[in-house]
């Protein structure tokens, strides 16, 4: 069970290069086996071409290394508390991809301006608040989850049809029921990124698309008449 | 004749990604043969990877499936609105290239600043206007094809002149007498999105190509005494 | 020597998709046998991977085919205007690179931001007027040739120190002592409209270089004392 | 010993054109033997594709050529000066790489937007003053290196804490404990800056990220409590 988990996250790691979603090592992507309640992920700092799945690190919902002889990546409490809060997620990715970072940096939630978006973000993508200092000295990595949660509680957002966040200052994360559609789910977030920004570029007073149009192509793709796709 | 179609559109479906016009599956080819009256197009939510000639989906103009085991691509009933309406269009082409889609979240005609718009298209590439609620609830892709028919006629335009147009709050169709000029048009149509957005951070004060020059271009290779290429 | 230049600017013209300043066969590089005033030159609307030393086209500088069977370029009548009235070019290429063309459609000068420009545009890259309907209706091609003469002429601007122009609402022109040289020139003027671009974006006051600055980059590659490189 | 460093010098010259930092020459790399005081730099105006770790040059620290046959980059002098000022340095970069160079051009310092930019750089990327027309005739290259260190002295900052700057009008250095890790912070301050115009672009009030969570990322990968990676 833990060597097919390893494997798929292993694979959906190296996705991110493929996809152009990293430079260096700044990303990682983790997966939880929610029987065991055994998370996997990849180790701190190393290079992608190095990465094998050997080298991936186990650990308990309490942050323990249970294999593996590595760090496990600077951002795993993050990751920890997302598993914990949410039931209903199987992988996590966290990347610095451009163009999510830079409404990150401009602390803005990215509108649904269309059905790219739609297909995928049930409304806006949102972006967290800053941590303060406090929370930062207290416990960077954890209280980063924490503000995640938090966002969604306060908006009453569903991590299902909102499947990513971008965190004030810092990046996205994504997520998904397992680690290849948390790094799908990461792919359609720096696109859609990409995309309204140039859509305000076009337009400075560009609306959101209708809601009846976002409510379409979410329940197209997702809802219980689906009809997109071979299922 | 439908073994030389099918052929036709697996090889412009697989322009698409070479052209880096789709990511993921977000994208679909057809192509019509006239004398029967079958639509080739993509299957559904398939991955260009795993894409052959055989699990191609062909239809009738009613939208009954004659061959094929896999779901149609969700855009057919726009397809086949628009190969009802438009006899002289005999491939079709729905993508979410990013600089199109910029400019229909934008809800703008993309302007012909300039000769390589103008080889290609004539005059403005249309936006359409949004579906209404009851539009979309009634039949969203047949009423997104009637929606594009509503623009070229409204406006008077030609889809020979005008080989494409982008849906607001969605992303560009194109079309061309064959799937591989359907493609090609996509082709154009993002490279033109992107040029005329650049055009306007350099000037928003840009004005059109003088009409005398658009007309030149345009019938440079289209118009009865056409000089360009080798026929 | 014919047979040099023949694949001189071949080697030209295949450099041009491998420097993405290429989509399908928007561009054309032309090379000139000074001693026999015979002009070799892409033939038109050819694909560059079918593309063969031997489908060149010859013609002389009155505009006659001496070799060759295929069309040459829709664009040759301007090439030949430029060999006619410039002894010291010896190779030119036309693209629809796509920076260098939003300059054209904005129809801008791109003033000289910077070392990267100075290094080899001594001061802005030119704009020209856009031709009136006249000189369009009378010889297109032709015209467009004899409005950039008209636009160094007017300018004072030297060809050496100035090796490239872009046409209003149309695209940029460039060339070199030979074929090479002038794709050289087309590559640098397209990265040099891209970084113009985004420094107004930073700064939409931006200023001119230093003149002081760019005459020593100029000189340190191209004056009697240069000193960049190994010659 | 030399040995060892001209084939670090020789891969590190080597990343630039595989991380799309350079076009054409426009780029060296440098490392110095402090033991010695030789540095080896690549020559000047030579291609990526034909350099070996044969045609490098060194020199010593008053620019005398010691081995090779090749002219040293023309920007030799401004890395001779930055290495007599900065024991800590062991390897310089110079590129000409597109998002860093309109920054320059723009003749701004890049804000601290985010942790991308935190994790590398502490504040700031500095932008240098103008060279005087004086500096500039009594010796550019050795000026150039004057005024980033005039630059880092005024404003009291670290060369270990800020590993890189942008010059006026010209473009990036960058620098690092030996030729390696300069490359790798040429390629962080090429990201940055693109994330950086971006985030201005989406929001023009756009603010630092709090000097807190500079501090933290900062300090979580540089400080003497880092705790990113593997050791």
């Amino acid at each position: 069970m833990l060597e097919e988990l390893r494997q798929k996250v292993y694979d959906a790691n190296m996705e991110l290069p493929k996809r152009n979603l990293v430079t260096f090592t700044w990303g990682n992507v983790s997966g939880i086996d929610r029987k065991s309640g055994i998370v996997i992920i990849k180790p701190s700092g190393v290079e992608y071409e190095e990465l094998t799945p050997e080298c991936l690190v186990a650990l308990d919902l309490d942050g323990n290394v249970v294999e593996g002889k590595l760090n496990p990546s600077s951002d795993t409490k993050t990751h920890i508390e997302l598993y914990k809060k949410f039931p209903e997620i199987g992988g996590i990715v966290h990347t610095h991809s451009s163009h999510a970072v830079a409404w990150a940096q401009a602390c803005r939630d990215i509108p649904c301006y269309g059905t790219t978006h739609a297909d995928y973000f049930y409304g806006d993508i949102p972006c967290t608040r800053e941590l303060t200092k406090e929370e930062l000295d207290e416990d960077y990595e954890k209280n980063t989850g924490k503000v995640i949660i938090e966002t969604f509680s306060d908006r009453g957002l569903s991590v299902t049809a909102v499947p990513g966040v971008i965190c004030a200052s810092h990046g996205p994360f994504s997520w998904g029921k397992d680690p290849a559609a948390a790094v799908y789910h990461s792919v359609v977030l720096e696109e859609v990124a990409r995309m309204a920004l140039m859509t305000e570029q076009l337009n400075p007073e560009a609306s959101p698309a209708p809601s009846y149009l976002q409510d379409k192509h979410y329940m197209r793709k997702h809802g219980p008449n689906a009809y997109y796709g071979q299922k």
